[in-house]
């Protein structure tokens, strides 16, 4: 046993005699104080499994009972990895505090394809820089997607899926490849029910999705690096009502002993972020710059799990640029929030990465690690600072129409004269304005220009500290000192070009 | 006397003993059946005129009373020229029945400098493919602007502006300047108050500002090729409240005898352009494919006057990229609308086109010519046409929320769905979604695709017509037919880049 690392118990006995997937069989860990209660599931072939997540190191005992049982003693050592990710605030920490910040990837399709396939998506992931990977649970049936998986997760009983049997191999090369996910240290989204479907399981029925989920959550729940992703799109799946989403968020959090990330994708509606099991907002749109208003709404970390894809095919969301999805990284980032990457380009094989995986031709990735090892060099997460009136948000300027002007905005007309927009204008007017100028405390200062081809621009740095100043090309992945020991309000010579951004560090 | 050129009557008499701007000068001119009342005005020198602006050709009689005094008869030749430009359902046409597209753009302090510069800047407009101009009564004190005009509107009286002097040599000015602009085919929208004042200028009392716009109508009305913007940036002015502003709209058009193109332009707030004497939407703003909902809620024609400068300056509103603002002009027209241009690229003269002329350095002008090009060989206006969730617009869907589905919704899971957002996502969701897409009736089909990076797109065209389909780079401005006689759901293939387009016209 060692802490942040699956630990597993294995027993033999004889096959469930009712379902395979809700079998009794329960268990306690105690470890450094604390007794943690959870669930084993039936893995086939008469074996039963019990998994446990240690989040500390010391003496832990435990014991089993059910349709098998057992007690024992284990020494858990201290960990060598990170643990699980957990919300922080607006940002994201591992459980052994180190600041973790998501650069993902979507490969809906990933564990659904013939095994050299996403053995080939598991090397391009060993070299890009993403963190996490959002894919389903289900296959998925969609443009480029016609090719009928290796397994599914349940066997048929009369012709209908039966969500009281699983398939073992299903469900084994599934955690298989969230484990070389985490030995690669990223983040499996896995998304539990999604639209795309011809088979049957986006139609269960909600005792079925409850029986699908408890035995989802036995099995990996003690694994370090997942994340629950309630859907892709719930509010494209006629089967479930807002109410049964509501449902199934209590019903994971309830069932995961040890609370991992939990969020629900949107195609059009935002999902009600503000619920209390949610612990970070995953959403679809393409408003990168309103992590403000995001934060004011729900006051939990943002992420832009789709914000559009690069590639070429048919559909508006899937024929950005390389250079749009790599400013939407940026803005996102420099306003304090997250951002992930997909990408679809056409070809003949039908083999496009968004939902199959395989070998990525786009642009960004390079450019998006580029991206990732400069705010990783940061001492913390960016908070958003802004500048001029885009610095302001909606609910500051609500507030104040309703309760009157502050007293900065009674100083100045300008200001003023915000509070006089109706009320529907307002945030199309602030993220017009807004500037993604994000900051560590008064560590580290840095503003992303996007489409502004400025030849100046100016930074207000504390006059106390001492800053180097640099000039990034967020597509050429230049950077050029321009500054040694600035202070104060410096202004920063730049070559007019889209996509600049400056950084300013503290030295020494 | 000429239809659709201004005629003038020239009178002497003696100086004006009060007033020299509200002088006592009335007149009658009877054309074609009808009687026109218009005022004349003191020109200085003991120099009465009266103008008109003959609407039709034929015998025209006319008398005149007051400080002067006078009567006769002309022949009003049939007219050479296409006379004013009147809103015409959402788009624009001649006194003649032409139709005006506006590709404007702004040039605030174009009177307001030297001779040689106004003179470098009129030829640059000769070569330019603007036939709309921006420009301000009152001289601009900015960034950029600091020099003086060679002269006022008005003298001073003890140290005070003073409305009833106004100052010949200026006004004679600025009509050479707006006759220069009707000989090269240029509408002259006038701003008759803004904010960038270190003069005085925006600070006249009520009283004062009547007496101002009095006499301006009087001078400037009957010559042809004039529209009145009430402001640039009406929000911005504390001198006037929003009363004030709907009392100048109502005085302008009650004493412009013409009923010219009349608007009002906003820094953040737009004006309500559903005020009777408003003629059109002018907006500031970015958010060039909102034409469906502008028409919705103003039903008029739609003009961007202000969507950020092509430039290089520290702000944000002046330093697009050519590129963008090109991409802006393409988004507004396929929609349905218009769309105004202006350049700020920083210089050491201080001489940057937005404000003060001179000339153009940027690379959006010469494609903003090839754009205009393409629409004046259209039968007809662009209406936006869309496609897919985006082709629906904000009223609509606000309407179907409030009083159920329409059949074609129901039927429809995904649009059921569009429903299902809050009211305040909806016109986000559906401008994300919007193609720019517009077409002429039958006769042309004309698809932007802005930022998407399509290898292929699809065309749904009559059945009954024959199409040539043509791909048009708007960057590179190139055009490749690549079908005749098409018809139906047609798909094309395209290179897979930003920026192209798809014209479809019908043939034979």
């Amino acid at each position: 046993m060692r802490q942040y690392e699956t630990f597993e118990l294995t027993f033999t006995g004889s096959e469930p005699e009712g379902s395979r997937a809700l079998v009794d069989l329960q268990a306690e860990f105690t470890l450094a104080g604390e007794t943690k209660r959870v669930r084993g599931f039936y893995a086939g072939g008469g074996v039963y499994k019990v998994r446990f997540y240690p989040s500390a190191a010391g003496g832990c005992s435990w014991k089993v009972w059910g349709t098998v049982s057992g007690a024992g003693e284990e020494f858990c050592e201290p960990a060598v990895s990170h643990g699980m990710v957990r919300a922080s605030g607006r940002h994201f920490k591992y459980d052994d505090g180190t600041w973790y910040r998501p650069f993902g990837t979507t490969v809906y399709a990933l564990v659904h394809q013939e095994r050299a396939l996403t053995d080939t998506t598991m090397e391009t992931l060993r070299k890009a820089p993403f963190n996490k990977v959002r894919f389903c649970v289900f296959p998925k049936h969609y443009d480029f997607n016609h090719n009928e998986p290796e397994s599914y997760p349940f066997e048929k009983t009369d012709g209908k899926w039966d969500v009281h049997k699983p398939v073992a191999a299903y469900w084994e090369a599934l955690e298989a490849r969230i484990r070389e996910m985490d030995a690669m240290g990223i983040q499996g989204d896995l998304i539990l029910f999604h639209p795309y479907d011809r088979w049957g399981f986006s139609r269960f029925s909600m005792e079925d999705s409850f029986v699908y989920l408890d035995y989802l959550l036995r099995r990996l729940s003690a694994m370090p690096n997942l994340w629950w992703s309630l859907a892709n799109e719930y509010d494209l799946m006629p089967n479930y009502k807002w109410e049964n989403w509501e449902e199934f968020a209590g019903f994971v959090a309830e069932h995961d002993p040890y609370g991992h990330c939990l969020s629900n994708h949107n195609c059009m509606a935002y999902w009600d972020f503000t619920q209390k099991e949610i612990t970070h907002c995953c959403i679809q749109d393409v408003n990168v710059n309103e992590v403000p208003e995001l934060w004011e709404r729900y006051g939990k970390p943002v992420v832009f799990d789709e914000c559009r894809y690069e590639g070429n095919i048919i559909h508006g969301w899937g024929n950005i640029s390389g250079r749009e999805l790599v400013r939407r990284f940026w803005t996102a980032v420099c306003c304090g929030g997250y951002c992930t990457h997909g990408e679809t380009f056409y070809s003949e094989d039908e083999v496009l990465w968004w939902a199959r995986g395989g070998v990525l031709k786009g642009e960004s990735p390079v450019r998006i690690a580029f991206l990732k090892e400069i705010v990783d060099s940061l001492p913390g997460p960016l908070e958003f600072m802004g500048e001029g009136s885009g610095g302001y948000t909606e609910g500051q300027l609500l507030a104040m129409k309703e309760k009157g002007a502050s007293e900065e905005f009674r100083k100045s007309f300008f200001l003023t004269a915000m509070l006089n927009m109706p009320e529907k204008q307002v945030k199309a007017f602030l993220t017009k304005e807004r500037v993604a100028f994000g900051h560590c405390g008064q560590e580290a200062y840095l503003k992303f220009l996007e489409r502004q081809c400025a030849a100046v621009t100016r930074m207000n740095l504390p006059e106390e500290g001492r800053y180097r100043v640099e000039i990034i090309d967020t597509w050429e992945m230049t950077r050029q000192t321009v500054m040694e020991n600035a202070c104060g309000s410096v202004q920063i010579d730049l070559p007019g070009r889209e996509d600049m951004a400056v950084l300013a560090i503290r030295m020494g």
